[in-house]
């Protein structure tokens, strides 16, 4: 059953979406997860054509996923989407995804920024809260992301990469999803072969640009679980992420 | 109207797919012409699970496109798709695209082979010919892409790069889109925002793989149009490609 204040939609992976262990990538949880809670928000009436008119927008702050299996080629599969909590300054966004046997398959949380375009600074959402966010009395298990550091800097991995015309989207920054490849693109086929992700936390820091050439690190937290940060020109964290890695079997 | 001889889609273009210039990226366009000539096959019986039965799959071989304008933002538009003609080792299908003033905004031209998986060599489709192959008698405009050559290759400026992980498709190849990234790439941001596509060849010679470091070649032909060919290290053409570039009012 659904309310104004869920939103469901169901795809199919196609054979061309999927990675080459024939799975769902991360990268395309990612972009539904955004279009969905984009779709969601413009049905509630808090989506871009509102915001706009008080010169705000959203802007994706961080997303945790715990994975239990991902859809693989010709399944069907549903997200769903609900606000979980609110206040002036966020939104806690959480998300189902479901297969066609009606089980649960991955849990993802995220949480979103109101930006005043005119400021660049957080928006205040306080006249739009006034029945625009239904909440649902439905706790999401997924841990909010808090911090994520490299235990040892100094051992870190180091990698670079210059953003090329296809990286960026139409608000002239980087598309949300290219950080995602460049991320798994640290580990090679084989390794992706023989490892599933079964936890993921990114956080959307800074904003990167058509051109800007960047540092990945990538070392271990001090839970042992896989860091990988996007490193400005300046030094700056662009994009911390986390990964807790699983054998396949 | 459709019968079975056509098959089409209609889709909204979001926010998140758009390019810089807030128009649907060519690699979008690529992807869903690949889609839904896989779903009108699966219809026809002639798709993926029928050819698999005699070890053989449909590999895109050519791709053509003229364009007179590209979706934007939100902006409702449908493919439809036809075999123009087929032999027993190519089909020739191809598509429109119409905006939701049914006016048609992009013609496409795709040439399909056969490939017997078990000798890698075209495979003979004489037997799968009997009725699954209907023909519309309707043309498409858009000429068969025959040869792409640089005039002169000894001035051609070359880059190179090594395909990702997130580069590699399910058949452990390089995704055909991911190839269109490639050359798009060649160009920044400022060149985009001032050309469009007018029309857009490539030519699939032989497949990349993981790891494998490429050279990106860029020249003109005899007529003038802008060439990207990219070889693979022993020399040998992976793809051949072709854009008539338009200064963009």
């Amino acid at each position: 059953m659904t309310s104004k204040a869920e939103f469901s939609r169901t795809y199919i992976l196609s054979a061309g979406e999927a990675d080459a262990r024939g799975l769902m990538p991360l990268t395309l949880l990612t972009k539904q997860v955004i279009e969905i809670a984009t779709e969601h928000a413009n049905a509630l009436d808090i989506g871009y054509a509102t915001l706009i008119e008080s010169n705000f927008g959203w802007v994706l702050s961080r997303l945790s996923i715990d994975i239990d299996r991902l859809p693989c080629i010709n399944e069907e599969y549903t997200l769903n989407t609900w606000i979980e909590s609110f206040n002036r300054h966020f939104s806690e966004r959480c998300f189902e995804m479901f297969d066609n046997c009606n089980r649960i398959i991955a849990h993802i949380r995220t949480t979103w920024v109101a930006i005043d375009y005119s400021s660049r600074q957080m928006a205040d959402m306080t006249k739009l809260m006034s029945g625009g966010f239904p909440i649902l009395d439905r706790k999401c298990p997924v841990e909010p992301c808090r911090r994520i550091v490299i235990a040892d800097p100094d051992n870190a991995v180091a990698d670079n990469y210059t953003f090329k015309y296809c990286d960026i989207d139409l608000n002239r920054h980087v598309n949300t999803v290219r950080y995602l490849d460049l991320i798994l693109n640290q580990w090679g086929l084989e390794f992706h072969d023989r490892h599933n992700i079964a936890h993921f936390d990114i956080i959307f820091a800074h904003e990167c640009y058509f051109n800007e050439q960047v540092v990945i690190r990538r070392g271990d937290d001090a839970q042992g679980m896989t860091v990988v940060e996007i490193l400005k020109g300046d030094g700056n964290r662009a994009i911390a992420s986390r990964i807790k890695w699983q054998a396949r079997q």
